[in-house]
């Protein structure tokens, strides 16, 4: 597959993401910001139920937003595939991030018939320094 | 470092993870269960905010969990050292969990006086198949 | 898939293994010691050329040897299928190993139809401490 | 620490990494090629010995190629400290090498005190599609 290709935007996207998600709003929830070249850029906003202890954005909400912005590249590309799943996440943690909005660039490294894979550099919003970096395998259902 | 050497039981564990992170509780929050002869078994609450489309536990969900019984693990070993910190997750999800409580087991691997390293099996609970396997490394800070 | 149901015995893996990688000979390849309940016991001897500053095995030796683990415990159980291939390898090293031949025990996670997982824990012979411990993703060619 | 700042040039780099790797010389041993803004570009010339199966450079050829690239990136920063070693790799394979000469562009993602995190990106010679992409962490010794 070509990662050129773009199936779904911006607009799509999310609209997909919240439909499939309902728990999330627009308060909580990551939205995509931007489909760029290779993948896409990401964004969850605060709020107090991310923190712990020391005042920093917690691990496990930073994983959430690395497999989620991995889900957009891939459906920004393949369609709106509600059935692909994560297979491998491995995420390395940096620095600890301040008590604010994170930001997650996603590369498509390999867009394949069955198996998606990217990478992800996480950053508190406005900063240049990555609070995390991870890296998602993503299995890909046999399309019809 | 020596695993067989506890420092904190199932009740002081339970008891410091609930005043670390106050936004859980008995509720929402993960339970250590038993300190093991070589980690710990933890379990979450199963609760509708950890649903995926399809009926099926998020990976965030699964995650969070094998990264606080990897905490739980150190820190049964090492004492109350509020400041470990993950510095490496890396799952692998298996299977789709059921809508029921999620149960990890952890093993540490390594206790060494900079890094630890455990990993943990998650299984819903009542069932023996995986649903998913991670490998965890914390940092420990310098001992005064 | 069934980890319960073999399809090759001791003797038969390597033999295939000899077969497949004319490189190796019974001094520097890996054998496979034995089939287990969950895997299998694969051993590395020694030589040389493994050596890394300080005496100790290098890296690159145990990733092998864990990546021909897996393999070995993969085909044990869907047959010599010589076209499976690793997709994923996240491998932690705990501890400098000894000049001597490394033992690797694989226990297979998950065997799916297109994916297979296990993890690998890897001793200095005669020792029980890890020196290494890794987790391999195999991806199964479609079956005719 | 800061990745701007170099310690090591290319020169002094392959002459260190000869000294400390007998093993190699120049026509099977990673070659560094370039110290970049963020990190270090490294070569692995082609030998049989690195076949698999299907004619392809086999995995833990690329293993210690992401490990060594890794070890020279983190020289040129911090000088020639022997003693650093990788705690984790996490490496995914994409797609199957030509059987010629691979490389390696390392990014340093943090360098800290304690811990230097790095990815990388392996392509064969001339192509610009991944092989294979690895995350590798090292485990920096305290200075004196």
């Amino acid at each position: 597959m070509n990662i050129q290709t773009l199936k779904m935007d911006v607009v799509t996207l999310n609209a997909f993401l919240q439909r499939e998600f309902p728990q999330w709003n627009s308060e909580t929830g990551s939205q995509v910001m931007d489909v760029t070249a290779d993948g896409v850029i990401c964004r969850l906003p605060f709020n107090d139920s991310q923190l712990r202890p020391g005042g920093t954005v917690s691990g496990p909400t930073m994983m959430g937003l690395a497999d989620s912005a991995m889900y957009a590249a891939v459906l920004s590309r393949i369609g709106p595939v509600a059935l692909a799943v994560t297979t491998n996440l491995n995420i390395n943690f940096m620095r600890k991030p301040e008590p604010r909005a994170i930001v997650a660039t996603r590369r498509i490294l390999k867009l394949g018939k069955r198996l998606a894979i990217g990478d992800v550099s996480i950053v508190s919003e406005g900063d240049t320094d990555l609070v995390a970096h991870a890296t998602v395998t993503y299995s890909i259902p046999p399309q019809r």
